[in-house]
């Protein structure tokens, strides 16, 4: 019989992905929602991670607010910050749903290529959600007034106005916002990720 | 009487710190691991981490394995770069927190500048914790044979032979992986824990 206790060196080993879904009912993943400036990213984020939290998931929001003024404060607007940042974000996501959570990211994330390096960064966890709202709806809600600012040129490399935006060609799932409401908007994502992430 | 319904549109507001402490039965915070090479810092992380889940607490170990291969791949290991690489892991650890968890980052971070840096992104969240383990004691353990390289100068830079190491002036806990086991070591960084995050 061998003598287990013969090797006496502490083994390093992390937490399976198999522990923490056990612990925690569901398993962890990135909701990286992409999408145009006005398209209801951030508004539907908040409200389903709320809605998440209530049913007892472990689930957080990364988004402009808490990202920008932190991890990526030293990046500005141009094509190769913007990817610098959109590489972090995926980074972050990544530990993030290896740590057990559900994380939705809000930002435009304009570009096929930066996204698919957010999909690498998570593998299989990774779920691309097009918050699908076309031009003329999320123009005309304008909630920030950015839309108006960039069509009289004040703010440069605005997405939908001066800057391109790449719809997703593989995206996971697509929640149209402009025909939905938010609510029930909230209500299909719960049913996504119900199916993806908890059964 | 005001008629509260006259605003509808939707107010964006996150999960608050209380909220998830609430559902987690403990507070989030940064548990910020420093020392020199050797003095016990991922094995200490890992095996925390692993008493901290049988506990049921949310937990999370940010070392180099999982962040310099992906978040901070672009870094070197020049003074520049080791402090933007820890300026980030701050700003990392600081979501975590923010998202209740209990985060243990597990990095050499040898300079008092770098984090401070760290422990402003965290706030109130943050613990220095200084793993605490003599020059004679980390060469002696050298588990990766690294400080024989570095001794051999065929490692540049390297923390406790040509590279600085500043003890913390005001770690908020001490853990002496000289004296101590680290069986004795976890105990102790799970009653630090029990006090300062879950009393």
């Amino acid at each position: 019989m061998a003598i287990k206790s013969d090797n006496l060196v502490t083994v390093k080993h992390r937490i399976s992905a198999e522990a923490r879904a056990g612990a925690n009912s569901h398993r962890g993943g990135v909701l990286w929602f992409t999408g145009l400036p006005g398209s209801g990213k951030s508004t539907l984020a908040i409200e389903t991670e709320h809605k998440l939290f209530e049913l007892g998931r472990q689930v957080y929001v990364l988004d402009g607010d808490n990202v920008r003024q932190g991890l990526s404060s030293d990046l500005g607007f141009s094509p190769e910050d913007r990817t610098e940042n959109i590489r972090r974000i995926g980074e972050v996501a990544s530990l993030f749903a290896d740590a057990g959570f559900i994380v939705i990211t809000a930002f435009i994330s304009p570009y096929r290529e930066d996204r698919d390096i957010a999909r690498k960064a998570a593998g299989d966890l990774f779920h691309e959600i097009y918050i699908d709202a076309d031009i003329e709806t999320c123009e005309r809600r304008d909630p920030k007034g950015h839309w108006a600012l960039a069509r009289a040129g004040k703010i440069p490399e605005y997405t939908g106005v001066s800057a391109p935006y790449e719809e997703p060609e593989k995206a996971e799932y697509t929640v149209d916002t402009a025909q939905q409401s938010i609510d029930e908007s909230v209500i299909k994502m719960i049913e996504y990720i119900d199916q993806n992430l908890v059964a």
